[in-house]
């Protein structure tokens, strides 16, 4: 069997394009921009949203549900954020369709007052929720999270990396004190880090933002960045520690201790639907999709050989046993997810389907098998001996007894180490002067680049954007500070004054 | 203590609105129409997601994401589904914010071509999506759900019951034939009525809605209907067998075995949030809400009588292992959702925020209880004797052994048995005539009426508006025709002709 794509040899965009289509994660929609998200997409943000919620509320939040529509007043409150936004947002000026001239179109009789915005995120509407909610130094800290749809206005759209509505969760929370929302802040970043890299499989550098890469409103943002298979990074989540902005926009205040009105401290922080774009530009390859098994919707899936023959029957029973058996298994804390597929097309159509889905592993069952009690299995993340595909026949007993949990676990692993070497050995240290910067970046931009590490005297103002327009020259941003930094520095490559901190520099999604 | 609310004596719709904030379920927000679903609301609809989840997968159907936004083309597609919801619809009009004059508005730059609505359901975009998915019969049946937020806007907007924004899940089938979808489309009513009746311990009848009250493009709707505790009937979800109305229109065709081109038979079905509202308006009591253990989001809520004395340590340590104790036992399949409350507040206070909020069991911890290894509990389905609440203590030991998974069953069935005596003892029989309907309804619109059971005809068109606006005028509605159906019928109570079947009529939320 040739392989479907080509990772190395095609334009990276256009093989992340075929393998969301052929691994039927998602499409596009007539809608410019909007995604249709479908089942085995979907199946994954399932995955993803139970294991994350289950850390978030592991962390003593609460999940609720706020307005999608903000009163364009609210956007208006605080000033950087609505700079940051408003280039962007679905705004709602009508309540109704009126049919005029035979043209179905919105009633004039039925323009609001004051426009509407669908959220592009809800720090303003539950800043307005935390002002009623939050009156004593007892009420703190207030621990919040919603999963929702957010809107910003793209452009360019890509499938998972960048659509006009996506899926997310949105955290927010307030503190009595600056110190306990930085420790909030930056407790949730960890969650992120662990969550990405222990059940995605994706490694990831946690660090801090620029002051010109921050969250609209943000004292400090922090990020985890991902580097993909063609060496750009992906910011895949982000955590804002925002003082008291917010709160003194919207009036969040509590009377501490000694009985004095002070504001609150408020934090926030999201993941989204692009966590699955970095998954498949993560640990695709030619032939499609390979999913972490943590968050693989089905994790086994069991294809029957069938010949239109009376043997079909004891193939199917055959089939249905080791289904049943496999999900009393257990592997990361849950039952196997064990699928057995009776879809009416030919078996070779199935194999194939599930390689360019990414299922870990998948068993092919005839009926000599199961004559024999044996199973004949692949596994995905080494699904190929050069160009051969290599199953592997083993008895139903071992393979239950000895294998599958083992084998999961294995697979998990693997991918991780596997995106893990890759991360680490394309992060380049040691250029201290511009040119080393263009040396490195030089070439076409389809050649992969992996990230450089530099020092930097962490400039601000006028200063940075300079750094930033230089950078933007070579379509480079600064991805993060990592949280992890040495005790000396290199002077900074770009003032030439002593440098403060290391940052990671590449290009980006 | 005194009880907080009065079902009887104040203005049922008074009572329930102080339900809803002294359980801290919801609230109103700044978004005219628009809720604040709070952690304690939003949890039961997490119980509520997940088990329905679970019964829909069950069923064979998988969850996907559609775009929230329908370009205004698709609405107008269906002649009658635009007529139905033209009325109430968001219009997404721009894309961008803009400051002009120092005020910022929707940028006249950025105007949409074709303006978007917020989807009010999404049969036209899903359909849209399964005309590229439905080549063959092979492809079939397709069944696909999706938890999602919809938009209808309200004029008289009521917390959980009638909202401009509201979560619900929508199911969108495709089958090859009309028998198969109808199938579907009962199936899903029957999910319903079990869910409902087992789950939320609130007794329905399934039925079909007549014709002027079918879903806009249906051929059948079906509905299940609860009685609330003033007697009026909630519509707690609906099932609509769509026929190839929406195939139609959307060009949702396959071929079939013989070769020909088809169209495809199609259903949707949902629930909402509103069903919170019924779980409210149906047990609630006048100390607040009570909740059937299954959805309670904390069936056991331990309050330990701290005093700032040396023994509260004990007192604690004692709590936690009854927590630790209770979490390893199960009830409904599920582990014990058993919760310490170790806010800094009173814990008398404690007690009556679990009693408003209707946790099913509270129990309080004295120093006397943690050194003589006893409990103290109360069951919030009779919490009280005469005026006094009620409480019984028990050795720790027997508690757990005997007593904590057999209550949380108990209170599930004790709740379902009074609400279903409501239900059954509030239908009446036996009007046979006009008079007899105005009578039984007459009265002031405060005073509970049941619904009524009466034969009729099923005239249709210009006869059936006739009856319509004749129950109108005593703000009645035909809620549905009841599934289970007598052999013989009295004579057409509005036509006077020979009965085809019998209908409930009441008033409705």
């Amino acid at each position: 069997m040739q392989r479907a794509l080509d990772i190395n040899r095609t334009r990276f965009a256009d093989w992340y394009q075929a393998v969301v289509r052929d691994a039927d994660m998602a499409e596009t929609s007539p809608v410019r921009g909007a995604m249709v998200i479908k089942p085995w997409g979907y199946g994954v943000w399932e995955q993803i949203q139970q294991e994350l919620d289950r850390r978030i509320k592991a962390t003593g939040h609460e999940n609720c549900y706020f307005p999608m529509f903000i009163p364009l007043s609210f956007i208006a409150k605080e000033a950087e954020h609505v700079e940051g936004f408003a280039k962007e947002m679905a705004i709602v000026t009508h309540h109704r369709l009126k049919n005029i001239d035979g043209k179905l179109q919105p009633d004039p009789d039925a323009k609001l007052e004051e426009p509407l915005v669908v959220r592009p995120t809800s720090e303003t509407i539950i800043g307005d929720a935390f002002a009623r909610w939050v009156r004593s130094h007892r009420d703190l800290p207030l621990l919040i999270n919603q999963w929702a749809n957010v809107v910003r206005w793209e452009m360019r759209p890509r499938l998972f990396l960048r659509t006009t509505e996506f899926l997310w969760q949105e955290g927010h929370t307030a503190h009595a004190s600056e110190a306990e929302a930085v420790e909030e802040t930056l407790k949730m970043l960890e969650v992120y880090r662990s969550f990405a890299e222990d059940y995605l499989a994706m490694p990831v550098i946690a660090g801090e933002k620029p002051e010109n890469e921050r969250f609209p409103g943000a004292v400090n943002t922090y990020s985890i960045e991902a580097m993909m298979q063609d060496g750009k990074a992906l910011q895949a989540g982000t955590s804002h520690f925002l003082g008291t902005h917010f709160a003194e926009a919207q009036s969040i205040k509590f009377q501490d201790e000694a009985g004095t009105l002070t504001f609150c401290n408020t934090t926030s922080w999201g993941v989204s639907t692009r966590l699955i774009g970095g998954v498949i530009m993560t640990h695709g390859d030619d032939d499609g999709l390979r999913l972490p098994p943590a968050i693989a919707p089905k994790q086994v899936v069991v294809v029957p050989m069938l010949r239109d023959k009376p043997e079909d029957a004891d193939v199917l029973k055959y089939c249905e046993e080791l289904v049943a058996m496999l999900r009393k298994l257990s592997v990361f804390g849950q039952p196997i997810r064990a699928h057995l597929d009776t879809k009416k097309i030919k078996s070779a159509e199935k194999r194939w389907n599930w390689v360019r889905r990414g299922a870990p592993i998948i068993i092919e069952i005839g009926p000599r098998d199961a004559a024999g009690g044996n199973i004949t299995y692949m596994r995905r993340d080494q699904l190929r001996d050069g160009d051969k595909v290599k199953s592997i026949a083993l008895p139903r007993q071992e393979f239950l007894e000895e294998k599958a949990v083992q084998l999961l676990a294995e697979i998990q692993h693997g991918l991780y180490a596997e995106a893990k070497a890759r991360l680490d050995g394309n992060i380049k240290t040691g250029v201290t002067d511009w040119k080393g910067v263009e040396e490195y970046f030089a070439g076409s931009d389809e050649e992969f680049k992996g990230w450089l590490k530099i020092s930097w005297a962490k400039p601000s103002g006028v200063e940075l954007d300079a750094v930033d327009t230089k950078l933007k020259g070579l379509k480079l941003t600064i991805r993060n500070a990592p949280l992890q930094q040495p005790d000396t520095f290199a002077t900074c490559l770009f003032t030439g004054k002593p440098s403060v901190e290391e940052i990671l520099i590449g290009r980006a999604y």
